[in-house]
């Protein structure tokens, strides 16, 4: 968790919003991605994101069922149905989205009927910092 | 929707679960593509996802207010997401999807509290051909 961290202020100091994707497979970090949605004019560019398409492109498959994922926010629809497509085993994240998260809040995705692969998940590691940071970032933009 | 079904045919030719999108914006076709999960090993190479990443490239914005979106098949949670990520205007899908669509089925992404641009819908365009073509992909794989 702390890589995806080093990740996310990275991410802020491109004046991205600041989050981090880890993705551990056999013990060693296979990807290591910063939001890239400003700098690549691409909304999907999530870290997760990235972090899955880094990930499934270096082990020349499309699933991920040895792999851990470390994001330094709680996943959006978008990444947690990526996350379930990618059958991650397990999904660690820092702070909370009441906003705009789809693990915990909205749709929770994985658990809903229609979610055909539902990683194990931890939420809240280390949710001060996390959270801390993107106070500071948003609250430095307005 | 006829080019997205022709993107959707030469899916099922690679081999991929035949379902292809389009994206106009202007009154002009910016966007076709068609599913790549297995060629590009990539989870995240959804038709609808690979098409606005192409078209939000092609314009140099993440944002395509002024764009609609054909699709061949009911988005799932991760594509319905990205839609609203990338504000697109409206969305046209054919083939209703209730095992893994996410916009009358599943999570309804696009009624969630917690989604933040919701585009206008419309499901069900030649249905009959679209469901055709993946009933016939998938019983020539069984």
């Amino acid at each position: 968790m702390q890589l995806a961290f080093t990740e996310a202020e990275a991410a802020a100091g491109r004046q991205e919003v600041p989050v981090g994707a880890v993705i551990v497979h056999d013990g060693k970090v296979i990807a290591q991605q910063g939001n890239r949605v400003e700098a690549d004019h691409d909304p999907t560019a999530h870290a997760e994101m990235l972090a899955i398409r880094q990930a499934t492109a270096l082990l020349g498959t499309s699933r991920l069922t040895e792999a851990d994922l470390y994001v330094t926010l709680e996943p959006c629809a978008m990444c947690a149905a990526a996350i379930s497509h990618a059958r991650i085993h397990r999904v660690f994240f820092a702070a909370y989205d009441p906003k705009g998260g789809a693990v915990d809040h909205g749709p929770r995705f994985f658990s809903q009927p229609t979610c055909h692969h539902a990683p194990e998940v931890v939420g809240g590691m280390d949710e001060q910092r996390a959270a801390q940071m993107l106070k500071d970032f948003f609250s430095a933009r307005r």
